[in-house]
């Protein structure tokens, strides 16, 4: 039996994984059950297994009977504080709680996957790591922690995937290069001196100060960013003031950054800092301004991506390869494309008929399970690709 | 015995009379024992009275044994919603309401001085109308509401004063010409489109919008006010948004804007309308803008100011006389000018023996009960210079 | 014969030396037969003289009879660089140089107040010094120069006037307080970076710097400006780049500061200067700012222009006495002021019959010649003020 | 002998053309001894001729001896009114004017290639167009003129090459997609109302108003452009004024915007209308703006260039390709990308050792002549993809 057939032959499996997984989840950095529970299951297949590897990740490691590069693939389990709304008998049995971002079937998967393949682990030419992440939801992410706990020691390849319920079921979308943005954040607070609204001179405006803020970042983004590159500043919230008639002392605006080109992400920063600097010395204010880095935009390896594409449209028919543009949304499987070649794509997993249309997040979020099926037929052509499968 | 020797000897009454009214402030709008208590008074001394004049207001008419003018003095007796934190006997008994800005002081000044004259009305040539309004505080005051009721009919010069925690108890300030500004106010609300902060082409991003609304009003007073005149446009207030990565759908600004000149006025409401559909059609927002009108601005007399500053000068040596820079607060004295000529000066209750050293509308506020004579004794010095009193 | 009576008498003395000065216009600092002319005349009245004071000014001094004050009077002569396009016997004879601000009729005038003063000296109790400046048209001015040589020593008053073809005649007008602006001037070059236009991002662009100077600007006057003072900053002249498809390496902004209150003067070129600076740390551009202070702002005494306006009034009945607001131009009479009490007023020379109707530096600009005798009769009513003319 | 062959052959003939060509060059749409040379030639190698296509353009056909499809290439011919400042031997005879684009080149390359072709034609299976195009550098072009004079009729794909200086010898470059940009400009005169600078409220200042404009662009760029895709808006000149202490009338503004989505191309245009609407109601000015189209975008058609970037990196080994990212530059070539499928190329001709290294419209321009055969070898690749050539 091929392990394409031993997939189909484990769907059923996987099913029962993943809606067990739905029915109890686990928040970013608090999950328990979750890794012991994958643990579990691979040791149940043969798998070698290491946990708690960089928190609460959990590492298997299949050898093959020949010698040949080692893959690996990850999947994240943390899921997230949303309630479930849906009527599913799999429902979310824990109150505030749900893998609205479909971390489960990522999960369900690469274990439907670990199954298949350590059932014809004497057919295979080179060896297989199975990463499963914790916490990807939540700066500074678990792949981080995995990679300096040395999940991809003696790894040549890395992939990864997402379910999108953006994406009809039977699609996979590839995108060579940037992929995913740099997510990062700011705070800030202006610090002016109140007063009368009818005496302005005695004060230092915030407001005044805070609209120059608003109007100095869009220059960085229209004048400094090389128009075919991308950069988005966006100040998401404003506050300043109670009543019409007092000027306030303080104004504070919190604001996100959006990048792919780390040369960019580090001019947009250093710009915000002088541009702070500016206000000071124009207004006589004072600026406290916080720069958060959040996770590193994802480039994929154009060659791993180009390949990977190129033989699932040759030899997985019945599914569709699309062209993905790059996303602003963040993934911390950057961490893993920074160390080894790879790629990250995306499976669609959007049914009408069973009402996977809810965005990810949402309370009502779902995907169709088969999802699970493409995910890993995916992941056996990159084996294929690298000559452990043949 | 002199009207201002009667004063002297009616000093005592005037501070007991401001006592009570201390101990038992009432709200704008809301005031039923004071204007009762004061109709009272007014009839005790002879004087024909007129009560619910344009709502709480008394009206007091004292008419002299010899023709000549007729001449109004204006006393306010509302209070303020402000705790007394003052420790004096006389102090508040109304839970969160207290006469935070004199008012009292008029009230008991305003009595004294008709009592002083009632006695005296052998001597007048003419007559005197007692002013006792209501509701300064709130707009759109009882002054309005009163000369609308007739308040002034028959008046040939109207004058009144505040007392003053900022300047020395034993000054008295004059301004010619425009004296105290009119005070406006205006609401906006910026109607956006919210969205993702990593998607800001798919949203009309109302922060923006608010920002260049900031950044509009500027030139309203840089270039298009006349240097020699004054205008002010303060956003005291801007909200909007909740979180960094979000952009929001609304903004909500609201602010105050303090004129002299009429024409200027008109023309600052014009420009803000104006900039308004503008960020409209710049932005493709919906802009909701409403801009209320508050007190006109007081304009003072320049002959009565000019005569009456010189006549005390001359006449009340113990005083000393200033000029008055014009102030951006407000007061609606400026609807009983508009009908009659006459003045509104200031007279100093400062005192730090007495720790009348607060601001107005400061919960500790208090000023020296010895301006209430002072007061009285510059209205009869009006009076002296129509020829009522000899 | 009273002061008024020989002046009157002069009356075509004055006409005639206005008439020929007219003819013979001489720029500032430029000033030679002027001068020369000025000091014979006073020495031919029996005044003594000194010449070349602080450079081309002439001093005559006259010493009455009697004990006394020392008043001084001053008029200005040099002329300016516009070509007389009026069509009149006296046209200027100098091309591109004309009298087109009225110098010559306060130099005539002055000395037809000499001549009739000078033959009354028996009478006079003070002394009275006639300072005929040169150069008011160009900073840094005469009058600076003229003061530090001693022009106004042993002076106890000092009185000066323009005559004003904006005002009829007839007219007078007073001003207490700041009268003229301080007129200051900038400039700015902002060097960028240039490069094409479809690459900002390889560029400084000064455009949008110098529009972000534009818009710094405007807060200075609306918001940290007194609003009860005054302040202008008006850039007047804009210049960058040649083609629209190329981002410029430079932009080049003058511009002109009018303020009255000295505080006010330094506050705005404090900011300024930092506006600079933050732009310079906001863009990378480098700015280079130059401010020159231009004449300080004219201070009319105020007691000194009460008194001598209630005279006017009350002495010289013809005469409609006005207020003049302060007015945004500038003068050098300032200098005199900040040493020596006194005032400086207009004097109407408007006449529409014969076509006196052009503004000061108009190519057809004129005066009605009477101005001169009410020139110089309000400076008798000065002069009887201090008790010098009985 | 193979075309290839056939090319290396007509070597030494291409260079001639090419020299001589860069000694007569011809201005846009003035161009008369060029085109009647390249008919001349075609004719001479038996090729069926179309002279003053849409203008001054050449069509030449070849058909072959076999059904096939029919393949387009272009060659633009037009110089630039630039002075060659080269020491070569075949330095431009004509004063200001040359070949600084390297048109010469591609007529050139392109007559090799026909020649060769023509030698073969009993070999070929499918036809063959040569598009000789006038007037590329000025806007409207030749392309569209030609286009809709029928040069397209019958073609069933179209590729052309620009030689580049910027890139070496020996590289090839493709880009999928957009490749370069919509060039257009814009003029745009602000009337407001001058006036003197000390009295901004009695003017309409169009340098705030101007500064306004700059700032305005800004958000169109940042805020309403899709983060992945381009838009470039620079203002290369501002002026306005004369001297600092006068607010001027007008001011002038001329710009580019660059874009390559022409859903994004509309937007930018209408959001400046819309500014420009905005600052006439917010300032009461007057502003004529004018947006002329240059160029559409050129779409280099996916598959075709994918399969010919595939073929050229098999089949001309010596080559090196390369992934041109999309240039913000503009090309008319687009017009028959619009009606056919194909692909736009750059060539590479960049070398030191002959100091070909001066930017393309610089007055050193020059490429190494080599490239010639590369362009022509690629067109034969593209030949042999559609089966034209075998």
């Amino acid at each position: 039996m091929s392990v394409k057939e031993k997939l189909q032959a484990n769907y059923e499996n996987m099913v029962e994984i993943r809606r067990h997984l739905h029915m109890y989840p686990e928040l970013s950095f608090k999950e328990v059950n979750t890794p012991k529970l994958i643990a579990e299951k691979l040791r149940s297949f043969g798998i070698e297994v290491k946990e708690n590897v960089g928190g609460n990740g959990v590492v298997g490691r299949l050898e093959g009977a020949y010698d040949g590069p080692t893959i690996a693939f990850r999947a994240d389990f943390d899921a997230l504080p949303i309630q479930d709304e849906k009527e599913v008998p799999y429902k979310s049995k824990v109150d505030g709680v749900s893998h609205a971002c479909g971390h489960d079937i990522h999960t369900a998967a690469l274990l439907g996957l670990a199954k298949s393949l350590a059932d014809n682990h004497d057919a295979l030419h080179g060896n297989i790591v199975f990463i499963h992440q914790f916490a990807e939801e939540v700066v500074p992410g678990g792949a981080k922690a995995m990679v300096e706990a040395g999940c991809l020691e003696g790894v040549d390849y890395v992939y990864g995937s997402h379910v999108s319920s953006w994406s009809e079921l039977g699609t996979v979308l590839f995108c060579e290069g940037y992929a995913m943005a740099a997510a990062d954040f700011f705070e800030l607070t202006i610090q002016g001196k109140g007063g009368h609204g009818a005496s302005p001179h005695e004060t230092i405006d915030p407001i005044v100060a805070a609209a120059q803020f608003v109007f100095g970042v869009q220059p960085i983004v229209s004048r400094n960013t090389d128009p075919i590159e991308s950069a988005v500043i966006t100040i998401g919230k404003i506050e300043s003031g109670t009543v019409g008639n007092v000027i306030p002392d303080k104004a504070h605006l919190t604001g996100t950054v959006r990048t792919f080109n780390p040369a960019i992400r580090d001019m947009v920063e250093q710009k915000l800092n002088n541009l702070c600097k500016a206000i000071e010395i124009q207004y006589g204010a004072k600026l406290e301004f916080n720069y958060t880095r959040g996770y590193d935009a994802v480039y994929n390896h154009p060659a791993e991506t180009a390949m990977l594409r190129e033989a699932v449209s040759i030899n997985l028919p019945d599914l569709q390869v699309l062209n993905a543009p790059p996303r602003m949304g963040a993934e911390d499987f950057t961490y893993y494309l920074q160390e080894k070649p790879g790629t990250f794509f995306f499976t669609g997993g959007g049914n009408k008929e069973i009402e996977a249309v809810y965005p990810h997040h949402h309370p009502k979020f779902d995907v169709d399970e088969q999802s699970m099926l493409n995910i890993a037929n995916v992941f056996v052509e990159a084996l294929k690709l690298h000559g452990v499968v043949k």
